[in-house]
């Protein structure tokens, strides 16, 4: 299953203070397909030199960085210069202003794109015949944009759940709409 | 060589006298890849139900249909329903207002996202051994999100140059930046 996700951002409890306040709890809207993650009803704006992009969902639950993905389009909009990156990995990357609703804080790194990326537990992976940290392309068959799609991270962890997370840039870029399917072709 | 092209607008001699004032001339900001057409200083805002993007440049010179190329995540940003398309092929395509310095228009088609394509002379179609119409796939390495894409079209024209045009969705999610080159791979 190939899933999009959309610019959003994961905060640290103590960030998360600092946004909406002293004691604030993070809600859940929706549980996503990682065991455990989840989008909440909250939203923070993204400043950069260039523009804000208003309304980004919070996922929960914190996190011990505070990051913030977005696609290379929303990045160019704002004018922040974001790596293409795993996940945690943010060393070095954009920085940019968060707004929330009781306070505003500047992170000077933490804005990243993200690696597109296929999510196994061990057995799973075992199944698709990868290991963690492989590097794999995946055929995402569309109507009008069928494309093979390279540079794909296997990332395995038991606390995961099969699923490929690409960003709206790469969505779009295959043309996908409701429910898609991916094919790992090595 | 692999273009990317930015959101843009073709008008009609008769909505440019709308849109920017009788007897208006659209002026030459920089020639384009493909003989005769260029980018013009002429900007207008394209508005859908749901928001809109100022500043969209206006192609030239005017051609017999005025036509709106945004990606699918413009597109989705201000609300507009916009199927890929080749250009020209605007029947029953996407609606929207286009607001210049002298007046408005509402156009009841003609927005598309572009489908990916190549443009070719005779000669350089005969070289590459493809066809006019003929479905393509073309692998465009970067450092980070190699893929190839399929569904290109291959267009055959003596009026054309050598070029591959894809949009900034497609152009993100292939991680192109500065001068690309893709390989067709049948």
């Amino acid at each position: 299953m190939v899933e999009t996700s959309a610019r959003h951002v994961h905060v640290t409890a103590e960030d998360l203070a600092v946004l909406f306040g002293e004691g604030f709890e993070l809600s859940v809207k929706k549980m996503l397909s990682q065991p455990g993650q989840f989008a909440t009803n909250e939203r923070v704006t993204v400043v950069g030199p260039k523009g804000e992009m208003p309304g980004v969902s919070i996922l929960g639950p914190e996190r011990p960085s505070t990051q913030v993905e977005l696609s290379l389009t929303d990045a160019r909009k704002i004018g922040v210069v974001a790596p293409i990156r795993e996940s945690g990995d943010i060393k070095g990357s954009g920085a940019c202003k968060l707004v929330g609703p009781k306070g505003e804080l500047e992170i000077s790194e933490g804005v990243i794109v993200a690696k597109r990326h296929i999510h196994f537990t061990p057995d799973q992976a075992k199944e698709a015949n990868v290991e963690n940290g492989e590097i794999v392309s995946v055929k995402i068959t569309s109507a009008e944009r069928t494309a093979i799609l390279g540079d794909v991270v296997v990332r395995v962890n038991p606390s995961y759940d099969a699923a490929m997370h690409i960003d709206t840039d790469e969505s779009n870029a295959c043309g996908c709409s409701g429910v898609v399917y991916g094919e790992i072709v090595k």
